[in-house]
């Protein structure tokens, strides 16, 4: 299914100037032709730019025209110049979109540190504005636009018929290497469905919760994370309720987890794609809990970029997550072989799996407890030399 | 000063044939030659290995006269067969140094997945007794006898003067590269001072949460840590309490904080021993928890390999570290250099920064949050390219 920009939202992708790689795109514009309700969910450092503040000020909100984003340098201050400058950035899409005041949500993300050259990004959201389109071209540019180390732009497009059809688009941004810069994670979905906002921020948050909280690169959490959705209700027909919005609300979380997946997919660094389930758990928290746990530990990590089948470390990293379990009913399989079976490990062709890991990019983890019936899934990478390359060198 | 077994207690380390390479040592015997007092803290890992319980139920104690440590093969099993094992090299103690029942405490690490080779270990131990003598060569057989990756013995030694000579040595393992074993983490710590079991295993808690609970290698807990505490009274005089207790008590902190530090900083994958302080805490958790979380964060471990003074990656790792604190008072010092100052970046030489960052092997973080009092010291190592190449490549 080809790529498209749900109905009435338009988009652009420019270089302002910011990023030193000249012809790159470093700051998107999106616009919804009339206002849309708008929900949010943000990094819960208690460290944060001034974006994020800014943002979660106005969601949920019932009348939201457009989101500015810029790449390059972040907008991780939390002093009152950076607060400063998202008001200005906000101001200059409300001043040449025409737009009333608090109907502009603001992203931003790149190398922390410095400030934002705010001629550069003014002139690059008046640019924006004027190349506002809705093909798929558009909706790539803004993509682009938003990128830092990723090395592809991320689009998720879905169509569902809801007594006519609805659709929901996504971009997100966020590699599993970092680079000089944080790894902050945007992301933006749109949709003409018409939702109410409390309905549209608790779907948002639960969505988030199943796709972008369960993606861990290297279990730090950034001051810029947003997720945002806008519904405008473009689709036309009433505000979705009962079966309608379970559907809808099952297809969000769909463009989330894809979203969410793509991020530790895109990794220069990283060998492997390790997906760690856990299933059997008396709770979801600390199903959660568990896989997180396996996902962070570095010993886990440079296993799987060793192809190596250490249940030792899988299984001890599950034991130190804090979360109480009979260890002698765990078991685990990686890549679908047995390595271990309540408590101990079995025989198994270590050959064998090594050679499934070493042939395959994705990894699969699957720890079984045997306690209850919750589960979770994680998304995480491989922890390479290169990763630590690409993240230590640039200053020697 | 020169190291030295306390009074009453003898030490030997040899070489079983469990490691693969011939002439390093793998099994050692510490021996008092009356029975002490003895305390333990034990790894929390939910899964541990059949020696932790094994010794965790018999301490605290008054009665201990030995402990063995086999290396090389960790008996990290959880099953029936690891808890015969342990039973059987306690037992072959008792047997050839004619101990009465429960008496011996066993330590074990090395490699996880195989079962021990009771014979080699048996006979090893029948060896170490025989070769059981007290010079500073007895004792450092010993403390090489229980290395794994170690590239270098861990011994501290102090002498104190409470009426009287008392002596305090510890030995320890662990080290910040992990190679193919599990970063165990075992220490013993043996005095001929006079203790109540009670003061033993409280101060030997306190000391371990001020050392041992203060460093952190890959954030992973191992099965098998474990450290003991072993007091003779072979000093004579009473049991200690009062002033001398709490003079005793200071001794046995700087005793487990030289070897606690000597761990991180044994690390062939390693280039720099990083300290991380916080200060200014509401509580002394609240601070250990935001100094583990600096210190476990893979973008400042890597950032320190780089020499770069990225203060936005250790100023975001405190914000995420689940305590509560007002980011506009932070301020961050590198190596003694301000970068931060009150919730924003300062103007600073980075290049002078970066420049004592590289000729340093010690790197010193040192976070002020002006909320309180309380204060914590976190020890870690950078990740660079070489920690992730000996922990992965031993399967291609």
């Amino acid at each position: 299914m080809a790529n498209h920009l749900p109905k009435g939202f338009h988009a652009a992708g420019v270089y302002s100037g910011v990023k030193t790689m000249p012809n790159t795109l470093d700051l998107s514009l999106l616009l919804s032709d009339r206002p849309a309700v708008a929900a949010g969910v943000y990094t819960q450092n208690i460290v944060c730019g001034a974006p994020v503040k800014f943002s979660r000020d106005l969601t949920p909100a019932d009348s939201i025209r457009a989101v500015v984003i810029n790449s390059g340098v972040a907008n991780a201050c939390t002093g009152d110049q950076g607060y400063r400058d998202t008001e200005s950035m906000a101001a200059k899409v409300t001043e040449v979109c025409k737009l009333d005041e608090k109907q502009v949500l603001v992203m931003s993300t790149g190398i922390i540190g410095e400030m934002l050259p705010m001629e550069k990004i003014n002139a690059g959201i008046e640019a924006a504005a004027s190349q506002l389109g809705d093909s798929e071209e558009s909706l790539i540019a803004a993509a682009r636009g938003m990128m830092t180390t990723d090395t592809r732009h991320k689009i998720c497009y879905r169509e569902i018929d809801l007594n006519g059809p609805v659709r929901l688009c996504g971009m997100a941004k966020g590699a599993a290497m970092i680079g000089p810069n944080m790894a902050t994670m945007l992301a933006l979905v749109m949709t003409d469905a018409k939702l109410k906002p409390s309905d549209a921020q608790a779907g948002l948050a639960d969505a988030a919760d199943e796709s972008f909280n369960c993606i861990s690169v290297d279990g730090h959490t950034s001051t810029s994370d947003t997720v945002l959705l806008l519904a405008n209700g473009a689709a036309g027909g009433p505000v979705l309720e009962g079966r309608d919005l379970a559907k809808f609300q099952a297809t969000l979380v769909e463009v989330c987890e894809d979203l969410a997946q793509s991020i530790p997919a895109d990794g220069e660094g990283a060998s492997h794609l390790i997906t760690v389930e856990v299933h059997g758990c008396k709770t979801r928290k600390g199903a959660v809990k568990i896989a997180k746990t396996i996902a962070d530990s570095p010993l886990v990590k440079t296993a799987v970029a060793g192809n190596d089948p250490n249940w030792g470390r899988i299984v001890s990293a599950a034991g130190y997550a804090g979360i109480s379990f009979d260890p002698t009913k765990v078991s685990l399989l990686v890549n679908g072989l047995l390595l271990y079976e309540h408590g101990a490990p079995v025989e198994f062709d270590a050959e064998m799996v090594s050679c499934s890991m070493r042939e395959n990019r994705d990894t699969n983890l699957v720890l079984l407890l045997d306690e209850g019936t919750a589960s979770a899934r994680f998304w995480t990478t491989d922890l390479t030399t290169e990763y630590v390359r690409l993240n230590a060198d640039y200053h020697t």
